[in-house]
Formats: C-alpha cells, structure tokens, sequence
C-alpha cells in the first residue's frame, strides 16, 4: 500500500473483485435498472414478519447470491464489513448471523458501501485476510418508521426529500493472486480517499442531499489531487445518493474548486428510480442505493468493458432524529473508491 | 502481516502505541480507577445541554487528551475509527465534527473499542496511513434513555444487569519506523483476531454479559489456536464487559475447552465500579467502559513494565431495543487484540 495524501492511499497489489450481487425490492426492480438486479422481490416483507427482518433477509440473500456466484463458500471468507441504517445495526448482524463469518460492523450512514469496500480492500491487500466481503443495506419501510413516520401516518414528503432504497449489495474481495476458483472478471481496486466530515449547518431532515454535497465534493477533489489526476482520467465518477437536489449543489461546489464532473457525473440515488414515473421526489437514497446500483448496474457494465474506471463515492448524513430533534445540523461524510478494470495478462 | 488463521492476523511490523487517554464521568472517577482516568468530569453534562451532546466532549476531550501526550496535532492523523451505542452513532460524529480528520465510522456494540484499534492497526501496519486513532464512547444517561427508560422512571435494576459506563477512550497508534515527536512507551499491536457472531439464545436485555459471553470464549479459543498460544503466554486477558454474571459464564464455557484463564481474567466491567459500594449490579458496560479502562489503567500499567502480553477481548451485544421487541435473541461479538510491550532497541 502506498500512502498518497492524508486518508488516501494506492495499492500496490489491487484486490480483485471476484463477485458481487445485488438484491432489492419491488419498487426498485420496477425502476429503470430493474432488469439489472440479481435477485427483485416482489413482497418487501419478503416472507419475514417484520420490515427489519425483510431487510436482514435482503443482506442474507446479496451475499449468498455474490457467493453463490463462485465456486466458494462463507466458510472460505476471511471477514465481512457489514453496514445499514437501523440503530445498532441489526439489519447486518442478523442477516449475518447463521454465516460464521468473522464479522465488522461499520456505519457511515448511506456512505458505508464504500468504507465497508475500503476496509475490505486494506485488509484484503495487506494480507490479513485472503477473502473478504463489503455489504451493505437499506429497506425503505425499516427507515420511514424509524427515522420519519409510521407508514400509516401517510405524512407528506417535501421535493428535496429523498425515497430510501430497499436493497442489498454484496461484494467479494480477494487478494490479487489468490483464485476464486472461476473464472473472474478484471476489477479491482487501485486506490481509496477516506472522507472527512463536512457540515455547512443544513438542518433539514428532508435535504440529505445538501447536508451530503460538501462532503462529497471535499472528498472528490482530495482523491483527484492525491492521485494526480482529473475528472477526464475517469468514465464514471457515481456519487452514492445526493439525488438531483444534492447533485446539483456538488456541482456547484465544485466550480469552485474549478472542476467539472457534469459530463460524467452520475448519482445513484438517480438511476434507481424513475423520477417522475416513481413518484421519488429527490431520488433514491439509503445504504442500500449506492451499494445496490454498484453491484446490479455499475460493477457488471465495468466487467463487460463498457467503463474502464469508476470513483465510487459513496455519501452519508451522519444524522439521527436524536440529534436533529436537539438542533443540530446533518454533518456529512463521502469515501472515494477507485475501481479499475484491468487488462488481464496472458498466463 | 501474516494471516494465522480464518479472521486472524500477526504484524509483521507492529503498529506502536504512541499515546492513549481516557476521560470518564464522577461516578467512574469514584471508582477503584479514579485516580487513573486523564480526565474526570465531576458534572455528567460536561456543560452540554444534552446527555448525547456531553458524550460527544467526552470523545472531543479523550482524542486531544491523547494527542496533548505528543507533540502532535489532529491535523497530523490520517484516519480515525470511532464508534459508540447510539442511534447512528452521534456521539463520535458530532464530537469529531470539527477535527477534520478522514473518519471511519465503526458499529460493534461494546466492542468496538477492539474493532477500532484492529482497524486503526491494519491501516497503519498496511502503509494506508502513517497514524491512526480509534477512539469509542458511552454515557450512562444517553445509553439509558435510549436503551431502557428515561431517568426520571427510575426503573428496578435486575442483579443481572449492568451499569453503562460514562466514559471515553482514544489510543494513537502509528506505523512502527513513525516517529511521533516525543518519547514513546514501547508498547505495539502484535496480533488481533475479528471475532464472528456467536448468539445461543438470551434473551434476557438485563443479561447482557450472558449474551456475550459465548462471542468472547470462542475468540479467545480461536485467537490462542491461531497463534498458537496458551492463557499461561499472557499476562492478562482482559474482556470488555461481561460483568461478574457473564464471566463465570466464560469460564464455564472455556473450561468445556480445557482452558482455563481464571488466575490471568479480568474484566473492565468488574473493575471499573466497586461492585458493593457503587450499587452496579452486575459491573459496568458500554463501549466506553473497555475504551476507559484499557487507556486508564492497563496500558499504563503496560508502559511501566508491569504487564508484558495483553489479550484485550472487548465484547459486543448485537441487539437494539426493536429486535429485543420483536422477539429476537441477542447475538454477541467479541474481537481479539494482542498488545505486547517491546524491549526497546538501543538505537
């Protein structure tokens, strides 16, 4: 590994992604890349008696789908990073529980696919582990309840405010020469900017994109800058979920660093869902959003040639109804991945 | 590093221990530690006007505590892992708001003082960054209204359950040849081992350390396994908080292994209150009760060369206060790190 600036690093051995698998839920397959997820349920309970358990399902069911994938079983990875927005994390340790897998819980909020992603891929590289999964999730149903209304309450949702993905994406990281056992598309990960809290003091709960924006852009221009390279030396620079309203401020944020993302530029919370034919208002949003575009969309477009090199950034508001009751602003965090599709060597 | 094992690891080049500190509510500086916390805050609001907001400077005193030991400033840390028990984790965002260091946001229960330090020692062994900070937190008033019953109920405590601790840990760590500028204990992260979710059915939320209990002898097993040790190797194995009633547990389920730690076990829950005087029931818990008595009292035992090899086993119950209401049993972690201290090379 190489230190590149402060919170940025390249590594020198990239892990390898070996799989990845996204499962999600009605709404999101009936949005414009629902043809793309691997596995759309139709009933968002998914079978469980309650939304936190139908969102623990949707992690059991991203990983071993990504396993599944493989000729590998959980018992062959070395750690999972796991990730959701519930308080304490349940959606994770429950839906990880029966695996037996050496388990770190993380949270970062909708950001947590790419610090979850960026642990894997430092533990992966640096040898402490010779296989290790990233996933994270979100259930649309699990978040109105815990963070704004009963469902039944039926409140209304201003047009700054963003639709909570229900999904699951899970990725599997190896070491760069260890073998999967099959045959493997040639991602990995070059190198990573590990975000720093920004906080412009927005205090609307119905604008997470905004609180997120400062964030991502700060992170944007530190991963730029450390790597020496600008927004053309990439095909895809996909924010997690600012949604339009978050996206158009990043942009603006970053005219003032003098750069412009626009002509590559995408945003999760976009693509998930159709705007105006959904009913979503700002876009998607949610742990499950960014990690569930990432692996249903981005990942397989990357494998089949179609982008060379992706800056994931992932964005989250590190808020909770606690501390917006108590005043205070949404700080916001972004982690930068750098995902790389390499040209194979003839063996 | 070297991979010893499924989940565990050895430095090759252990990450050192430049400076920790600990800062603790009235109630812990009454306690047989007292005189050993860097901090003590006589007023459990610290000024704030919120419990969560006091939890927040507990974590903002713990870091500049420990980085007054050196002759550093936050602006010289490359990543911080932080972590507490509540909702979505304000209390170390909204404490680092300000610190503008690059923030990954750890969730592990009372573990996560281990998951932190595991992490923080990964990146900087791996070369990601030259120094890193873990640092965790509780308070026993933001815990209890969120967890159980606001204050003012004054709710019956089982003798079973545990008191949260008010308190907060922080420990810089940086990469072996890293100099920090002012002298250094000779104390350095030898091994750690990522513990996997262990849960055999409790679902008593006033036994907590029942529920971890089982997480922690598994840990321990796998961790002396992979490193191919014995108890009698250490001088100290140290869970976080299992409290009496969940040690006795662990040693029941350690001696079903032939393993017997009972003449080197301590546990931070059991030391950090006078289990008599202070009416704690079952000792204390919460994420800043492992984080304060590691950095209070027993690396500074370490650095006066009164233990040699610690076994630091912090010790996680996975649940929230909604799975507990669904039904749910509580799943534990416990994660393993290995701290020894070093003879110092004549330079």
């Amino acid at each position: 590994m190489e230190r590149i600036g402060r919170g940025s690093f390249a590594f020198r051995q990239p892990p390898r992604l070996v799989s990845w698998a996204a499962a999600v839920g009605k709404k999101e397959g009936e949005g414009p890349l629902g043809n793309n997820f691997d596995l759309v349920f139709e009933d968002n309970l998914l079978g469980e008696d309650s939304w936190e358990k139908a969102e623990s399902r949707l992690v059991t069911e991203a990983v071993n789908a990504c396993l599944g994938k493989t000729s590998l079983t959980a018992e062959e990875v070395d750690v999972i990073f796991t990730g959701d927005l519930l308080n304490q994390c349940i959606a994770s340790t429950f839906g990880l529980r029966e695996a037996g897998v050496p388990h770190v819980g993380m949270y970062g909020a909708c950001s947590t696919m790419a610090s979850s992603l960026i642990s894997a891929a430092v533990f992966t590289e640096s040898g402490a582990a010779c296989r290790a999964v990233a996933v994270t999730s979100s259930h649309f149903s699990s978040s109105e309840r815990q963070f704004r209304n009963p469902l039944q309450y039926g409140g209304q949702r201003p047009p700054t405010a963003q639709w909570t993905v229900t999904g699951s994406g899970a990725v599997l990281l190896a070491a760069e020469g260890e073998q999967s056992g099959e045959e493997s598309p040639a991602l990995s990960i070059a190198a990573a900017t590990v975000g720093t809290i920004e906080d412009l003091g927005v205090t609307d709960v119905n604008n997470m994109g905004a609180a997120m924006a400062p964030a991502a852009a700060r992170t944007i221009i530190r991963h730029l800058s450390a790597r020496g390279l600008t927004p053309s030396d990439f095909d895809l620079i996909l924010t997690g979920d600012l949604g339009f309203v978050g996206s158009e401020l990043l942009y603006e944020l970053l005219s003032r660093e003098d750069t412009d993302i626009t002509d590559r530029h995408n945003d999760c919370g976009m693509m998930i869902f159709d705007r105006e034919g959904q009913d979503v208002h700002a876009g998607g949003s949610g742990c499950g959003c960014s990690a569930s575009v990432l692996c249903g969309d981005i990942l397989p477009r990357m494998a089949e040639g179609r982008l060379s090199r992706l800056l994931f950034v992932a964005t989250g508001a590190l808020m909770s109804p606690t501390s917006a009751f108590q005043g205070e602003s949404i700080p916001g965090v972004a982690h930068a991945v750098e995902i790389v599709r390499r040209v194979q060597r003839a063996e």
